[in-house]
């Protein structure tokens, strides 16, 4: 029979996303609604070691549903990788009458969990929140869909330049491991090409879509590119390598940047992060740990936190054919 | 054997939604990716009838992928739901030279393809668009997504000033058989209680939900309500209710309106748009007639017209406890 | 020689808009570059007789310049209309060390200002803030500027499902004695005609400019109307009427209401309150009182908040005969 | 006395910028209201010198009052820097029956005016359209508002990530040869400190304020920085050397980009290119020529072409102060 929770530790840790400060407001209420404590917890596992804490209550995440970023703030802990940073955390955890952690974050953030959990038996629930949507168990990850929002807001603007002036844009956006963003985002702004980290479509094959391109009649193209691609050269050497084979090209380089992790989340991630919450808290209550909480077929599910770290999250090879057909 | 399809027309009908052009888009393209040619007919059954018509290659819809509304207009046609009118505008089809039809619309739309269809023959593929996301067969309706983003946006400014002066604000949303905006959006932007056409709470759960807000320590609350919630009072008779009952409010309306229908189309919207356009020409060209493509557990598929008139789109009861959780 | 201040009291008063958070963040960190102290009172005048403070530093107002609503909270005070509630506040004032007050807010919060001041000779200066632009003394209001983008937008929006289904629209936009919002906002949003509070243009000419716009072959159409228009009908009375009359016309109505009193600022108001406020403690520490903060001519200027009150911010009529061209 | 004008071309040239549409409505409805023929001339002085023509009336130009970028597109032109090419735009002006210039964009393309005045006794007049706000005699350019507007937005998102993460932002804005975006934006963006082309504050200043900074509690900042700035080291050099020298420092860089060009102009830029394209055409109807229309100190006026092509447009140093303060 599961130990009774009586008090949930939560924390955010890795990257921000948008939709981390529903998530928190929602294992607050959920803890509330259950008659359980919460515990916020400072900037991630560095802040269980430093016992950075705040008791939290149903009026402490008043007004934060809509707000990008988390209140609780994040960061990189090294020292929560030593068997000694993690004993110190135990330790404050324990002081502070936490029997169970929520942690909102990706795969690095889930593998601290999970060997936390395996070296102190503390109860762990995950909740997926980064902007590049590559971890496995969950279509969806908190954030993804409002950074999919920020970025086809900013190629609609950059698309008024480029077809006032008739040029070809480069476009970068986030996703080192995962051409989910860029295919999404590019899809939804009518990129005349996209590069993903998945597929190498080569040089040849660009050169050639953008002659095709210029050839059907367009007059301004934008591509847009994952950090992550592999096509070899970065964005900047790509603008000089086809303006050197297309001297009809005009190329700028726009390198989005930080600005895709913030802003407010769109209504989407705000719902998937009340109901992540939810279950996350009530899992716990339920006596299971080291799950990932997370939406398969527009259902919450529970995949366990090692299958979270160790499967590829998969994007949808239609959609390059979609694309394809899109800028036809 | 399937009739080989040689040009497709392409109308919209019902109420305009976000993400209508970025299908009409869709299918114009894949029609010339397919060597097809494709006819926009204009202001729904209506332009069949009167054989207002439009030739277009994929150059006729540049930049309109991020447009509100539809380039090809919407109207009600009563004389469609005559024998005589449908002659007109098969006759006209003919004369064209178009040999399927793809309706983006809603209910009634569809009810009209249907009909054609059996009394012509004529093959015909729907892509549900319409903001309420009342049609069964698809998780996600066009533009649905996008009206979702704007009424929490709305409500997020609303907040501002109910909580600057610590009122509670009735926000009433569309939904005339559907709860699905106000349910979402309800929970996005943090409502203390949701009315939907689903479920009759009755009056009193509602002034003991607010008396309980009250006490619990909240300053300001929204109510959002579904314009065809089961409550029996319209938003302005609730208002004069509550402020009847509970003094210690002070209540303000704020009606949305028709800008629900409109705004640039979400990424989501957008690449939804694009992938249904594709199976709905695709299928046409695979011989297929009398569905409509949609999304079901993120998949697009077929489900035949009939039933996606005659079904009932779900809301899921679920969320309606997971609003109730996050008002804790 | 002025009595040297050491801490200032700031409040906001009246309906919020947006800017009344930079204002104050202005307000205390001026304090604080000139080693004053600075009190947050909140619920303005209210909150003053009632000792509702908290001691402001710079790191209080952290994260709130890009904040709608205000932190301190408005509201209407009955009691501070009377000698006694005056005086309680009073007392409240002296014991908390405060000398000198800076009142964000619109006439009815000046006027409460100027009666503190000759009771009990407290110096005071006033910041205007109010969407409707309608204080004399200053060519722009903070929240003026976010509400005419607000109410753009929106109409934006109305426009896309207008010109969908060939509409015509009546938007009600705040305004109760001004039009500078359906002014600017009209012509901002292209509408065909606006109707203002400052001038009847008369039904007949609703109805001629209707016509005109019907045969110079625009399909739809948006009316702008200022809460306060002297036409004689309310909106809804408005659309039976031109319906009536205009059987060519399916007219939809929408009220935008209180969501044009929220959202975050634009750069504009930002930058606008962040002048004000340093100017209103500045001119405090140099011994001024009852002066309004204001922008003449792109410089912030000081106006009697007695002329403040009385004078009549009028509205520039070119900008009717430009409505009048645009609408051609 | 002056020739009477009956048909007057209208041109957008330079980068362009939100609100050169809303000005080529302008020009082009108020030609059509005193019945003068208007005819739009693509891509600058180049289609004029091509003939790119196409004649405008009202309906030409419905619905883009929204809408960012330049619907008649933009080019440089290096033929229309020789006599030869200026002849064949001529040619081409007066072939088409064109008597008038209006032109809209920034100093080159006034420059070029002024040239096609003096040798061919064309009138001119310009309307400034340049987000940068570098132009003499005016107090707004167009687009300038909604650029402002557009980088404050970003930053916000920045603030999320950066207040998240406890980390310092460098972002880089436009503005070659003018501080007002840098300034302005850096204001409303709640900057820590803003480095502009007007002012080099040096090193040791940038060093000595982010230290502060840090002492004062601050946990996040934002630097903007123009592009022109003068500190003598590109934004990433300046990051190499402000982590070489404040360890405690972890540095992101941001460069905005083209974005900053885009997207639908604020309410305040549709006005102001209404009231100038008003302007513009009837100060050439009665017979002026070689001015620039701009706004000075909230009016509409005229100034000789030459001088705000001479002039150099000053920022307001006391907005420097202001940021200096609201950086305590």
């Amino acid at each position: 029979m599961p130990k009774t929770i009586k008090k949930v530790g939560v924390l955010t840790s890795g990257g921000d996303s948008p939709g981390m400060n529903a998530a928190i407001r929602s294992v607050v209420r959920t803890c509330a609604y259950h008659n359980i404590e919460c515990l916020g917890i400072y900037r991630g596992y560095q802040g269980m070691i430093e016992g950075d804490f705040k008791e939290m209550g149903p009026r402490s995440v008043n007004n934060i549903v809509n707000k990008g970023g988390t209140i609780l703030k994040s960061a990189r802990s090294l020292e929560f990788k030593t068997p000694e940073g993690r004993k110190k955390a135990y330790d404050n955890l324990v002081k502070a009458g936490v029997d169970a952690l929520v942690v909102i974050g990706g795969d690095g953030s889930f593998t601290g969990g999970l060997i936390f959990n395996s070296e102190y038996g503390f109860p762990v629930m995950g909740i997926p929140g980064t902007i590049d949507n590559d971890i496995f168990g969950t279509s969806h990850t908190l954030g993804y869909d409002t950074a999919l929002n920020t970025v086809v807001d900013c190629i609609d603007k950059i698309r008024d330049t480029a077809s006032s002036h008739n040029r070809l844009f480069f476009v970068e956006v986030m996703g080192r491991d995962a051409g989910h963003i860029a295919l999404n985002a590019g899809i939804g702004a009518g990129a005349e090409e996209i590069l993903i980290p998945e597929e190498d479509l080569g040089l040849e094959r660009l050169l050639d879509s953008l002659q095709k391109s210029k050839a059907s009649g367009k007059s301004s193209s934008i591509v847009v590119i994952a950090e992550g691609d592999k096509i070899g050269k970065n964005v900047f050497e790509l603008k000089d390598y086809v303006e050197a084979n297309l001297p009809e090209y005009d190329v700028r380089v726009s390198v989005l940047g930080h600005m895709q992790r913030g802003g407010s989340p769109s209504c989407f991630d705000r719902v998937l992060a009340s109901r992540l919450g939810v279950k996350a808290v009530e899992s716990l209550i339920d006596g299971k740990s080291n799950y990932m909480v997370g939406l398969k077929e527009d259902k919450v599910t529970l995949t366990p936190l090692e299958q979270a770290i160790k499967g590829k999250s998969e994007i949808d090879m239609e959609l390059l054919r979609v694309s394809d057909i899109m800028s036809t």
